[in-house]
């Protein structure tokens, strides 16, 4: 008998999920990780103010959420300094890939992003056909360079962009970031992906083909939750909406990412314990032959010298239930990746290490 | 200077969102509703067991979900009967649609669905260029026959069908849906949103072109949380976790959806609430000469005698501060269709038609 068939473009993709979650280890080693260091997720946790607000908001699941999101949006004009129309809130930073994807790429467009940056957004482009045109990192940097050049020579649909970057934890300020953007052909997307960001201090760039993309779940503590937004000018989001489910992002997060915005104090607070216990990691690393790079995120990459020893940690750490990851291609692929944590984390993470003797 | 284009399909959608959401009239109106009747949301609220899981998940929402959903897939196996390989959980049915239609639809692929009914479904259609097919009801319900008969005559990819169906509010039970889905071509995806079926009594059907959908946001009391899932065949799940974001489903809805499938009593408790609800509302409406229509779900259709009065009555109802919606087309646009309330609900429902008086 035959059967429906998925269409032409989803039936050559790969049965392959982007990565392992923490929680499918912990099923197969039937133990729970002591030390979880290896999404980036924050261990310093939301703002009290959002936890109060989340807490309020689960007595009453049972109405939709505002599809326009219009009380969160209203703070984020005030952050931003623009109107409401500059805004997209959506469940995720993946989630508005998505729909940026649909919106904006067919079968044949190009989407240039440099290689080895952030996987999970090229599983969007093949997802709707498109086709991924990747630049090397240079120096360990995005090559913003090259990135504006390859995306002139193949008359690039839009380009990508992680800053900072992960994995690299590298970072280009407002104005090289700025003139790459002057670089960019006219009818190119500039997808700037901020969700590291809030540990920075905010730059202002402006463009007409600009979506830039920012997150609850890094430094605001709410990966959980799923509420992230994009923000542009009104013409260039406006597709977005056209091809959004509308009611999809949760009320609980749209009163928690409200609620953490009005605890002004606690992006400085969470920046400043950022910055020491990055440090720390650092340092711990380094004891352990893993020279760390300079990071403006909240994880660490440690030089392990080869890629085989950087597999190896990974996969001898988990035996030791800490939980990292490691980017796959080269040059970082001779990196781990370990989130900033706890001082029981690092605990954990050093006696792993001191086990693991690799 | 010219600038990004989106895609030529989203270009030609228009700018209009499905619907309005109650908030917007808020705003417009400068006040909240006092009655709040217009999305089928439950007025009975969700499980205690769910606001307790949900009330500890807040407290720590900085860890991702698990994006196999593993707990809450391995209740519905139970639930259902079925391995965990016959489940994708989604953030709402609509988010699971947009799945459903970037896997299985493409430009020039005929979508067979009844005419006026759940016109959001259309919404995710168009997104992807797919043609609509639309099969009128018939006698106010989803005329199956027709339905699979021009499947059949225009090779269909896809046939849409709710169950109970909202509009209308009707229902075909598992021997008429099965019947339905052997007279089906073997090449087309039968879609069955189940949306409403928790306030009925389960039945039986299988195929294995078959898509069932169902919901914590309607009986469970947790639309603003997000959470549903689709179950099936895995080779007609498969495609969908090759193109949906895998940590989209927020972490706290996953505990709040497990926690209301482990209180066994609830469904019950609230399939008994909304049948009496439902009846007291069927009086209230027949007392103002809305004449209602028989409903299988916690929504009823009264019977304004013409569209012109119907609109009206929605329109003066929103007035009076009572949130009610109606279907658009025809034969069902002379109703209005009024969500199971509360006695207060109804109170303040009896009279601002009082006031309205048409």
């Amino acid at each position: 008998m035959s059967r429906p068939e998925p269409t032409r473009i989803v039936s050559k993709l790969p049965d392959a999920i982007p990565f392992v979650a923490p929680e499918a280890y912990e099923r197969e080693m039937g133990t729970k990780f002591l030390a979880r260091l290896g999404a980036n997720e924050s261990v310093f946790g939301p703002s009290p103010n959002a936890i109060q607000a989340m807490t309020e908001a689960v007595r009453n699941p049972q109405w939709y959420g505002d599809p326009l999101s219009f009380e969160l949006k209203s703070a984020l004009v005030t952050k931003h300094n623009l109107t409401n129309d500059h805004f997209v809130v959506g469940p995720g930073i993946d989630g508005l890939f998505t729909h940026i994807a649909s919106a904006y790429f067919a079968p044949g467009d190009r989407v240039v992003t440099t290689l080895g940056s952030y996987p999970t957004f090229n599983y969007f482009v093949d997802a709707v056909g498109a086709e991924l045109v990747q630049v090397p990192y240079r120096n360990l940097k995005v090559d913003l360079e090259s990135l504006a050049k390859e995306a002139k020579q193949c008359q690039a649909k839009a380009v990508y962009l992680a800053n900072p970057d992960n994995p690299s934890g590298t970072f280009h300020d407002g104005n090289a970031i700025q003139h790459f953007i002057d670089q960019v052909p006219d009818e190119t997307l500039i997808i700037l992906d901020e969700a590291y960001l809030d540990f920075l201090e905010d730059y202002e760039v402006a463009d007409l083909r600009l979506i830039r993309l920012r997150t609850f779940s890094k430094l605001y503590g709410m990966a959980g939750a799923r509420v992230a937004y994009a923000f542009g000018e009104p013409e260039t989001l406006q597709p977005l909406n056209r091809i959004r489910p509308h009611f999809e992002v949760n009320s609980i997060a749209q009163a928690g990412a409200l609620a953490s915005l009005q605890d002004h104090d606690f992006k400085t607070k969470i920046q400043e314990k950022n910055r020491l216990a990055k440090y720390d990691l650092a340092i711990l690393l380094e004891k352990y032959g893993l020279y760390p790079l300079a990071s403006s995120t909240n994880f660490v990459l440690g030089d392990a010298g080869s890629k085989a020893r950087a597999e190896a940690i990974v996969t001898n750490l988990r035996q030791e239930r800490v939980f990292i990851r490691k980017p796959g291609l080269a040059p970082l692929d001779q990196y781990i990746r370990v989130s900033v944590g706890t001082e029981e984390d690092y605990a954990v993470l050093a006696k792993a290490l001191k086990q693991v003797n690799l």
